[in-house]
């Protein structure tokens, strides 16, 4: 089969399936380890993201210790009492039902980095958008989602934690910036709908809300506008 | 079909099909148009990224007019010159036999933006991570870049424009973050390779060279280490 050419139906539709069914798992991990060929599957689906200059700014710290997640774990806890905080009473209360994190419940954590001095100061494509290079490795973390997704292992991102914390306790070297810390593990569900649609904190918007022509705010025109 | 069940193996070999073969697309771009509904499959994908909070908080400004793409591309064209200027002469002399964009060629353009305020000061997972809602943003940008490639649909990112540029030719309110200005059109090949790898430019980094187990540059462990 020729890689390069076009999808059949089935194949467009899988990838769809992908997409739509990708979720946030924080309550669903399973014990059960990810065996070996299936993490390097998913990682390398990471490492073929796009980058910016080719420069592949990416590196993976993979977590399997106990101690190193108990770690992390108080470090969460420590930033979702903080994070609590900052919400109207009402709006807290719901924030403390959620479930948010997966830290000590999913086999394997995987740390996303950005090397941003890869490929030395000046990078194709990064020379009037110094951000790009982050922006590569979010592909590759969305990469790394979906092709998660594919084999039935689920994937949340912790967001609610200091970045100094991830630094120390997985030993980042500051030059280094932590972009993701991830959690992995086979899921025994993929919820039908994101957890905070279905628990009501917040709705899906109306992608026609979210689209303009030609300049922001500007009226749908059609198909063959001036082509 | 139960779209949160596990994948069949042809449907994983197609997620991976369409993340290994997804390129940056600038010199093959078909003149025939994107039909509306290929490129509101392609944006609804998009919408369908992950977002923290479930904020949502991009937006997509859909570009057709010929006029509105020769700014855009006189913008590149100018951000280009100087970006040549930054590299060393024979490097220097290899990125301008680069083709790098492909704004004019493309039927459409899909230039992706953040709202940073979208969701009130406060937003779950980006108390102790300001940046999320960018990254939710990158995130949207791959999904889209990945279902197009499904579609048979190119994508090239054009990062070598100033982003004060897109927002005047596009109109892009101050408090509005552009990320990303897209080129999508049907392409008449994908490469077999990323072109500044088949090109020379850059090489593929080896994956193991990209993993540390448990902290940064941390010798590889066991798949059941600790857990």
């Amino acid at each position: 089969m020729d890689a390069s050419g076009p999808f059949s139906d089935e194949e467009r539709a899988a990838v769809y399936r992908c997409i739509y069914s990708r979720r946030d798992v924080r309550g669903e991990f399973l014990p059960d380890a990810v065996p070996e060929d299936v993490l390097q599957r998913i990682l390398r689906a990471a490492h073929h993201a796009p980058s910016v200059g080719f420069m592949q700014p990416w590196d993976f710290i993979i977590v399997q210790s106990r101690a190193t997640k108990a770690r992390l774990h108080e470090a969460f806890r420590v930033a979702n009492d903080e994070a609590a905080a900052q919400f109207e009473p009402d709006r807290a209360a719901a924030y403390r039902r959620l479930k948010l994190e997966g830290i000590r419940d999913a086999p394997v954590g995987v740390c996303v980095t950005c090397d941003r001095n890869r490929a030395g100061a000046v990078v194709l494509g990064r020379t009037h958008q110094p951000d790009m290079d982050i922006y590569s490795t979010v592909c590759a973390v969305q990469n790394l989602w979906l092709a998660a997704r594919a084999e039935g292992v689920g994937v949340g991102w912790v967001s609610i934690i200091r970045p100094e914390d991830l630094r120390d306790v997985l030993g980042i070297p500051r030059e280094i910036v932590p972009i993701a810390y991830l959690c992995l593990g086979y899921a025994s569900a993929f919820h039908e709908k994101p957890e905070l649609e279905k628990r009501g904190w917040a709705t899906r918007a109306d992608l026609d809300q979210r689209l303009a022509w030609e300049r922001w705010g500007g009226a749908r025109t059609g198909p063959d506008h001036d082509v």
